[in-house]
């Protein structure tokens, strides 16, 4: 009898587990996500205020780029370490209570890996990966780890209340000239019809080796040949703050914002 | 002994049964997310091709709206059930395996209602929600059951390839007249930095009680008092066609096209 009830409660033990581990599959059999913070037309707004603790971020991704409350600097996650680029372009490790108003991250598991030339320019370096993705109507992460004759970089100052559009606050931007400098580049691109939520095209961030310097990069020139890889997405997760986006004006189209405030020098 | 070992085991269950549990719990403390398949600014362009079955749809959702493959008609999930409502205006069940380009569902567990007034229409509902989700800003789905004394609905035809844009489609449209209709309206709600990418705004479909007519809703008309039943949304999981977007020109703004494609009759 009591042979029968443990027969019985080993069953059930496995049935429960099967269970478990089937919806866990489930789950995992998704295709893997962009995890996005906020909305690139809030933050071009002048949207600021982070609510989402870099804590709660990292469990989203251990790649990916952004910003930080009160616009205070430039964002690289990389193997699950945040770090901040402000304006002094000295860099910090955060504390993860820090929250950020808009960030891109993933688990980064490249599927694709693509040969760059030595002497190519952010320019070459996006047609090849675009080719190299083929379809250009997706999402994707990229790590390129890298020697660079010259690399450009910025970072933003941190804002204070009442805060200004994106526009006119990236002009005050400070600009790192880099010369062979050996670091990591982290980059998302987006499809052309994220227009207003996120950010069309290429999207690079920097940080070097020594983890010291880094920035939103504006240009950069391979010193050798380097190794991409690249992680193509079907897969959105888009989280907006809980605090909303009241007194933004989110109805005005800023695609020349955002173009300007990406690019400019 | 034995009784050592059943306890051993039930423990062994128990602690099972709460690391599932609480594994789920985990999953379920994000927020609740609007699932959205395919992108509005290419079925706008002629992407009819469906690629989701109705079966993997379901899985992320039990209230939505949509379409079918060749544009096939209009599509309502509710509690569940999915049905199609192509030109004819003669509701289906579709088999599982008919796929979506384009659809918008939700687990709907609504957190918020709204009494409405009877004679009230379709923009005077609108606005009243609006006020009771106070942030337009995020995503929301509703369910309204109520009788109207007067709803309009449409559906359109089938397509074969080559497509031409939907705005062009629409114009073949079939319009339904309802009088004393009772049934139920299914409505997502985007906000407006969504362009390109899904509906900013309201987006209303309705099936009847008996579930033998409905379509996309043009316009209504509340015959009684109603109480909607409103799901506010912070979050959107994006989920892009493994086919992707090929040839189909993502490039131009359609927001005129889809606001054509939304409202006229």
């Amino acid at each position: 009898m009591f042979i029968n009830r443990r027969s019985a409660l080993a069953s059930t033990l496995i049935l429960t587990l099967l269970l478990c581990f089937s919806s866990s599959a489930t789950a995992g059999a998704q295709s893997a996500a962009l995890f996005q913070y906020g909305v690139i037309d809030a933050l071009l707004a002048g949207g600021y205020d982070g609510s989402l603790p870099l804590s709660q971020l990292r469990t989203h991704g251990d790649l990916g780029l952004g910003t930080f409350d009160a616009l205070d600097g430039e964002m690289v996650l990389l193997d699950g370490v945040v770090y901040q680029v402000p304006a002094s372009g000295q860099v910090k490790r955060p504390a993860p209570g820090m929250t950020t108003p808009f960030a891109q991250v993933v688990r980064f598991h490249p599927t694709l890996s693509q040969s760059l030339a030595a002497g190519a320019d952010i320019k070459a370096v996006e047609a090849t990966l675009d080719t190299r993705l083929g379809d250009t109507q997706r999402f994707a992460a990229i790590r390129l780890d890298a020697t660079f004759t010259a690399l450009t970089a910025r970072s933003v100052p941190k804002q204070t209340p009442p805060y200004r559009p994106l526009a006119e606050v990236a002009k005050e931007q400070t600009v790192f000239d880099f010369h062979t400098v050996r670091g990591t580049l982290v980059a998302m691109r987006g499809p052309t019809f994220v227009k207003g939520l996120g950010v069309p095209g290429w999207h690079w961030h920097f940080i070097s080796q020594d983890r010291k310097r880094g920035g939103h990069v504006l240009s950069f020139t391979l010193a050798d040949g380097a190794q991409a890889k690249l992680m193509p997405l079907r897969r959105m997760d888009l989280l907006l703050p809980t605090s909303g986006f009241s007194g933004l004006d989110l109805l005005r189209d800023r695609a020349s914002e955002l173009k300007a405030v990406e690019s400019a020098r």
